[in-house]
């Protein structure tokens, strides 16, 4: 059921022997929590885009590109609902890429960054010898907005499963200019208490299966309750695309019902809030059709070691 | 004089609008300083390593590339005298790049990590379509072991001029398996009050203009006081290439004469400390040979930019 990628990755947390005191929150959640001192801890994540894979030079501006490096690291912070604070970028450039060229970049930079009212702090500028592609590198530092920050792990049965905003479609363009969902993370988190939340990057089905899997929890969500975006309702199948075509940095969360109910009716912002299933007890990620079919869910989304899940 | 690299980094960091008391170090530092609560602060860096600029993939081991991937970052936090406490790494893999080799770069990155007592905390992976080369980042976060760090800028007239080690040719091997500097930094400002420090990534020409740069002084030092390692011994002209070779990971710090005894009377480590000259008023950073010539210093390193100087 677990990715391949996210199988590696448990492979990578397992070999981590670090006293757990130094750090609260390791390897396997949006961001990590490192003390700096009594009290007090910083959250970082880092991310990497690849020209051809999460961008095209013919399909995007270089302020796009700019913009979203930023954005993917601030839907991070989101995710855990933290304050974002500060960002270092490093760029790979190919060999004719210009200074009028990397000022367009920083340009998006700065307008994610200022959206945000954080700051861009430092930056490492290298060169790739004989052309290769633009890679861009983004690094962001936040800070809890309540303590302790909230994990992908804490789902429980019952909860009721949520997401923010429409899914779907989003590598058709909104995945360029999306809003990381940083604001109301932090308003869901004043109005209830939220057990788990994660954003969706790599698609619904991916994302909620990192949920269930680090709560050790099963989900049934319902196929007709997913709010679909208006890209994804043009496709011949809608649900499909909301599943799995990732790059929708939504939220996804899990609260109690009595949580959800005072988040209902305190909830102001435009940005909807959609209940979409229930958590369950035991591992079984599963999706209910109207047609009265259950299926199990499988990560379908974006995974840069599918093809070698054989390994 | 100054290097077209950094024109642009002085470029972007002159469009940074932040309130200073958030982020007490800014761009243009080997870290930046960024305040997470009252009078508790975190820096951070980032550094990326590009295959065919950093290294070789036929003349570096994985294992090799993983640990200069964090030892760059752990360079910068001994530049700055700071305690290194966790790095998260992004990677883009070529197409043919398998989970074992993967593994090995981690073991690589352990390997530093351990060795200086910080944690991998968190990560990206994605893969380049269609080949490409291998990229590796990392993202480093460390505390002030003092407050505040040692920062390039506060160099003064008549401040004795320092490094650590022994300097040229790190390209023909050094620079993949060097000790950062991080415990000769915490232990040089235990002992003396340091007024400037960096560490000498891209040659201690390109690097001592730095330091001058920042604090707004000249520098006269000594061709045959520059300890000169073995390697730069063999070249035809070795003082040249303890100039401009780069990447030799040592540091490079000014203090003043008093503070300079200090350290002199109770430096026990191995590594040796050699004074290679003066930093003087003005802005001209020159070299005296021993036949009574002096000549201007200029930013001999490796710089990105370098070829596009005239843009």
């Amino acid at each position: 059921m677990t990715s391949p990628e996210d199988q590696l990755i448990r492979w990578f947390a397992a070999r981590n022997e670090q006293p757990a005191t130094n750090i609260p929150i390791n390897i396997g959640d949006d961001m990590a929590e490192v003390s700096i001192a009594k009290g007090q801890t910083a959250l970082v994540t880092i991310d990497m885009m690849l020209e051809g894979v999460h961008f095209q030079l013919d399909k995007a501006s270089l302020l796009q590109i700019g913009y979203k490096a930023v954005a993917v690291s601030l839907s991070d912070c989101a995710a855990m609902a933290t304050i974002p604070l500060a960002v270092v970028i490093a760029v790979g450039l190919p060999q004719n890429f210009d200074q009028q060229q990397l000022k367009q970049l920083h340009t998006g930079i700065k307008k994610a960054v200022e959206y945000f009212n954080c700051a861009l702090v430092g930056g490492d500028i290298t060169r790739w010898r004989g052309g290769k592609a633009l890679v861009i590198c983004s690094a962001m530092l936040s800070k809890p907005a309540k303590k302790p920050p909230v994990k992908r792990s804490g789902a429980k049965p019952r909860d009721v499963i949520c997401v923010t905003g429409k899914l779907g479609g989003s590598r058709l363009g909104k995945h360029l200019d999306f809003t990381p969902r940083v604001n109301e993370a932090l308003q869901i988190t004043k109005i209830a208490s939220v057990n788990s939340m994660i954003d969706i990057s790599d698609g619904l089905s991916t994302d909620l299966i990192r949920i269930c899997d680090a709560g050790r929890v099963g989900a049934v969500i319902e196929s007709n309750r997913i709010p679909l975006s208006e890209i994804a309702k043009q496709n011949s199948n809608p649900v499909e695309s909301a599943l799995n075509d990732g790059e929708d940095f939504e939220l996804l969360f899990t609260l109690s019902q009595k949580e959800y109910d005072r988040l209902s009716k305190y909830w102001q912002s435009k940005t909807p809030i959609t209940c979409i299933g229930k958590i369950t007890k035991g591992d079984k990620v599963r999706i209910k059709y109207p047609d009265g079919r259950v299926q199990s869910l499988t990560a379908g989304g974006y995974d840069h070691f599918k093809t070698q899940a054989s390994q």
